[in-house]
């Protein structure tokens, strides 16, 4: 098979035009299909309702301490829900604390409170000239635009499969004492589904910041969400990694239930070390007299245990699993060994990474689009919203069913070679 | 009858005595009771419990514009919260947005906000000098807490039966650049119990403040926390009278559900104008992909409307009336016409609001304290914790039950006379 850069203008000029044809007929079916966020399907959330048996008018909503659940205080979370966010990081429940529905605001409290507050009694970095946060891209667009919002000025870290580039990482952590943090999400990476080998999250551990308040931030989005039973990537636990390494405060993480039960009723957590969260107390003491403890509880009561949750993420992945293969498989069968595009095969996460030709992104996203089907805005996966390559574009496969991922799929491929091969006319 | 000022120093020693031995006798007792915090007992919680039936796995838990609470989105809450809160706050559904569960993080997050990022496109606050918030007090601790934490100066306003002390309110806000708000709790205010008079509010919404980014905070803690059916304290909507007064952006409005449903589980909101709310959003938007809507739908269930709200607040009302009237009454009949010490009846709310004779409240909290009641400390009603004259003491009757109220208050009348004569005699 010849690949598309070794056919002649006038191969290409005869492909385009059959391609434009097939591109018309696509459009002309109607399509309207979103696979541009990572976000539960129906049939998920469905299969997650039994929570809402949980509790009736007779339960007693009290912890195992006596504390009732109703009521306020507890501020940092139950006993039990520290439990069990702990287990799914990893880490001791004492190392917890468990907020409301939402990880992306813990995140962003942690940021804010930094501006405001600083860490563990640094400067406030609102009074600092600069601050500047590394970004690994392609990442989550949701990290990069909290660290935006706040003025941050953001620097491309690359990825490779191991991981962020650690070269550069070091570089950048050990001699700037203007770079305050990192994001990071070290399992099934958003959109890679890259998961970072141990020396990878050893180097993180090893890290020797040139500034004190510098930390990682390890956002455990996809810490249980495996596709397969038989392909898992486990990673290192960061927290006590970085004990090891004599620098124990170096994390703070972050996981919520989000994909686990709903995203619209869930509760999320932060982990750290003892001395980080005695400073991050402080500030949630003012900020709140106790998050919802009544969810907590419902949601342990629910799992029970970590058992429990994997036992439920293996219902997740057999609804969501068929929805990954009908994409990769389009993409095998459809432009496999023709050089215009590279992809990812994740065996866990939310998403699938695609990598077109360069400066070909942005026109392919704009062509799925006119067509009716709605991808991630090109660019969203990196600071500022720009793909210095204009090359990467994120696939959320889990919303449509798997006959709508394909007929998605089947367009976007569509897409990429046209798109594809008028860059390469356009070059020529 | 004599008031103790009137008693020679050999009538008071003799009291005394008899005092001492009193106090002797009761801390013999063991007492353990808690009037320090506004919160819900058993009872009212238990009420409550049938919220729990609302949802079983059967439930549909989707929004009246069909948007499925369980997943992500409507990131300002579901349009039937929107229209609850704001029936319980009198204002359009349009004006606002629902959050998580507790209205003091939307407080914190007003306040944080404004720090890092101003106030509809003002200087953020971080940048400035100086800060400086207006306190009526005795008012509420948590309020004062918040603009504590953030380094902003805090300047005691007198409360007045009718509000606060409006005139200098006025010429604070309307001469000084450097204050930007001012924390009012408008109806059966803490500790006090006092409503703001039609006069007060209309003078709020006329001011003309120095500073574009000033913002009167407007809690709505006990906007439906009425303690009778015959008598009850109703004001003046501020948002409407604000933009009757040409000044539609000056308030910013919370309320919860905290005393109405569950404090750790239930579900808060802010009203303001259109313009303040898209500059809200702005950082809503960057901060999560949206609250606990399952549960903003759970509540609308069960309360169906405002006068689900109201029958409901009723049978509130039925639980904690005794306790506020069994303090009043031994009060009235331990210390009326002593001129040792002067109280609220408040006719809604959480609080009953002590003035002791100055300098007595911090020995009186101690003494209690030593016989096993616990009151809010003296001078928490107060800016920094400190109250200039050491009067003020919060009473919140509604967690214990009538009986104990009685005891805790038969022993803090006690206190309050012993503390008296020893002051009394310290002074001859």
């Amino acid at each position: 098979m010849k690949t598309y850069k070794e056919m002649s203008k006038e191969e290409l000029v005869s492909l385009k035009a059959s391609l434009e044809n097939e591109f018309a007929e696509a459009k002309s079916k109607g399509l309207k299909l979103d696979m541009s966020r990572g976000k539960q399907t129906t049939a998920q959330l469905d299969m997650t309702m039994d929570i809402m048996d949980v509790f009736d008018s007779d339960s007693v909503l009290r912890t195992e301490d006596g504390t009732d659940c109703r009521n306020y205080g507890l501020m940092d979370g139950i006993p039990e829900a520290k439990k069990l966010l702990g287990d799914i990081m990893g880490v001791p429940a004492e190392n917890v604390i468990v907020y409301g529905n939402s990880s992306l605001s813990v995140m962003y409290d942690a940021i804010s409170h930094s501006m405001t507050h600083g860490v563990m009694g640094s400067t406030p970095w609102c009074k600092l000239d600069k601050v500047k946060f590394l970004c690994p891209s392609p990442g989550y667009d949701r990290h990069f635009k909290v660290t935006e919002y706040f003025g941050i000025e953001m620097i491309t870290i690359p990825m490779t499969p191991t991981g962020p580039d650690m070269d550069l990482v070091e570089k950048y952590v050990n001699e700037d004492e203007s770079v305050k943090g990192i994001w990071c999400v070290p399992k099934y990476s958003n959109p890679q589904g890259i998961s970072y080998s141990d020396e990878t999250v050893r180097r993180f551990a090893h890290l020797k910041p040139a500034a004190e308040d510098f930390r990682i931030y390890w956002d455990n989005a996809y810490a249980v969400h495996h596709l397969y039973e038989d392909k898992q990537d486990e990673i290192l636990e960061i927290l006590s990694e970085c004990e090891k390494a004599g620098n124990p405060d170096l994390v703070l993480e972050f996981c919520s239930t989000s994909k686990i039960s709903f995203a619209g009723g869930g509760i999320a957590g932060m982990a750290a070390s003892l001395a980080n969260l005695a400073s991050i107390k402080e500030g949630v003491t003012v900020r709140t007299i106790g998050y919802d403890k009544v969810n907590q509880l419902r949601h342990v009561r629910y799992f029970k245990d970590l058992n429990g949750v994997l036992a439920h993420m293996k219902k997740h992945a057999e609804i969501i699993r068929p929805k990954f293969e009908a994409v990769l498989t389009v993409l095998e069968r459809e432009i496999g060994g023709l050089g215009i595009g590279e992809w990812t095969k994740p065996v866990g996460g939310y998403f699938i990474s695609f990598d077109a030709m360069e400066g070909c992104a942005k026109e392919i996203v704009a062509k799925c689009k006119e067509a009716g089907v709605i991808l991630t805005g090109a660019g969203a996966t990196f600071p500022y919203g720009k793909d210095p390559k204009d090359s990467n574009i994120r696939i959320a496969p889990t919303f449509p069913t798997p006959e709508e991922m394909a007929a998605a799929t089947d367009l976007f491929v569509l897409c990429v070679k046209l798109v594809s091969v008028n860059k390469l006319l356009g070059n020529m």
